[in-house]
């Protein structure tokens, strides 16, 4: 077995075999994925199914706290949680350039594999290409999963009025800063890490706590919290509190240094709760006994004024939070 | 809107949803896909599921026949097809690369929506990501798709039993040539065009005249036929014979030039089917009543001698098919 990545890896001959059977089904490996079917059986559900996918493009691939594995684990186990889904199957799909060492490709395998048992999810098909490197020999992941939704509760934007809290389950824009920090040309230090976590288990206590008062959920990931709220603000506007914000002295400092609102940084261990004003407490006291909500806060309230978010300054001035134009962090996810 | 793809298109702010409200929304938009969702809500399905994925990184993007796009849903629809199941959602993710122009990218989301179409499969969520572009400004695609399946017939490799007989429904190597021929490099000139078709409808014409008696099914994609027999060569070995293989004189033609064996080169629109020896007639005229199996043909048997496939050639002598080792012809899907 070369030591790094060639284009025959990808050409479904015996190189690409070997590379599946000897590096990714040890790691990976389960009753399903086993028997390399292109295609995977699953038991029929009985309940209604959520799907959904995302690419992960994650520069540099490594970071502290996680690597693009990680990633591409939570963010489609997140996407099925902020709808209310228990994760039932990941498939993953993995483009590599030529020259990616193995041993790179194994270290993000692992730790991809980490967060599936943490997760309580298999990867149970998946796909393998190789393309012609680039500037640095990089790798792209793509997951899709389905999850399993309750029969009656569906949290969607329009279950959400006026009076609603917001709650957060922790400090922002930790991941975003945390992958800008490990780039060659960082101009700052820090011992900061991403948030990046599987959040089903957490989404599950507070639903089971809190029912139908969970109003709608979402994970403010690329353009942050910023794009999260504008993104949720059809019949609704919101008005977040400054000074109840959870937002680390070094994500501040470096924040102001690179000319970035934390606001709009990815996170990638976060959910945006909002929840009826009533069980708002429960909510809270839910999230601060998980270990991914201790530093859980209320961080704003659900108004009338439809399409608007705005932020209360500590000084008690009000200015707009607009959605993001376009790539302030580029590759960020 | 800008006329090509900015690494801004992909931060998950306004530019990005411009992107999908004015390009992708018109073209791929249904009930599911027009909230867009992070996730998907689908109803609770009756029968088990089968569950796949791949990427897609052919080069060029637009080839004779087919492109990206169309690909993305064929391959994928095929993938289900083989495991008997019907399809009833597909989700999309794109890795564009900066600089790929909004007309290329309209082009080949018009040919995915029309392969969807054809294949009654809706597109019900996805993801955008850009990156920094290459040589050339491309595109990757991946798609992941759910079906539904038999409650009782899986059409897997531990049912094919020696005495079955192979059939496939076509020409063989035409997509892979194709592709080839559309290089800049391409030493050759050919009026030949992919065979990238969606599959289910065929596939289920057979399984609904001959049932059980369709012991397996597998499409030959990256690799070929060659590829696919050695892969499902577990317990049983397969004879080819070199007379009834439908391949083209212009692809036999590339092959000799380009030092190819055309059984491993990829296919799109073909599937392989195991089927019972007294089955086999019936399978056959099916196959040849429908538009993509016009030149189906018998083209083999199983035989016992495990984890051998021979082809038996036009002079009555044999030969072993070998798995092929790595990328004869690299981004072929």
């Amino acid at each position: 077995m070369p030591d790094e990545i060639k284009l025959a890896h990808g050409g479904g001959g015996s190189l690409m075999n070997d590379l599946i059977r000897r590096e990714i089904l040890p790691l990976l490996g389960n009753n399903h994925l086993d028997a390399l079917p292109d295609c995977a059986r699953l038991d029929a559900p009985a309940h209604p199914l959520a799907f959904t996918t995302d690419s992960f493009v994650v520069d540099p691939l490594i970071f502290p706290g996680g690597d693009i594995g990680r990633l591409a684990v939570c963010g489609t186990v997140n996407d099925l949680a902020a709808r209310g889904a228990r994760p039932l199957a990941l498939c993953l799909a993995i483009i590599a350039e030529e020259g990616l060492p193995l041993d790179t490709l194994r270290t993000i395998l692992k730790s991809l594999a980490a967060a599936a048992r943490h997760a309580h999810v298999h990867i149970v098909t998946g796909d393998t290409k190789v393309v012609p490197r680039h500037a640095a020999a990089s790798l792209f992941l793509t997951t899709a999963g389905i999850g399993s939704l309750h029969d009656q509760l569906d949290f969607t934007a329009n279950r959400i009025h006026p009076g609603d809290l917001l709650l957060i389950n922790g400090h922002l824009a930790d991941h975003g800063i945390a992958v800008m920090s490990a780039r060659p040309d960082a101009a700052f230090l820090t011992d900061l890490t991403s948030d990046v976590a599987p959040l089903a288990d957490l989404v599950n206590a507070v639903i089971d706590r809190c029912n139908s008062a969970v109003k709608c959920m979402k994970d403010p990931t690329r353009g942050g919290l910023a794009a999260c709220l504008n993104e949720l603000a059809l019949n609704v506007g919101f008005v977040l509190d400054e000074q109840a914000l959870p937002i680390k002295p070094t994500v501040r400092g470096a924040c102001d240094m690179l000319g970035l609102d934390p606001l709009t940084v990815a996170n990638e261990g976060k959910m945006l709760f909002v929840v009826a004003p009533d069980a708002a407490p429960d909510a809270l006291d839910t999230l601060r006994r998980h270990p991914l909500g201790r530093d859980a806060a209320i961080i704003g309230r659900v108004d009338k004024r439809a399409g608007l978010v705005r932020l209360r300054t500590t000084l008690g001035a009000e200015r707009i939070v607009d959605m993001p134009y376009g790539e302030q962090l580029p590759r960020i996810c």
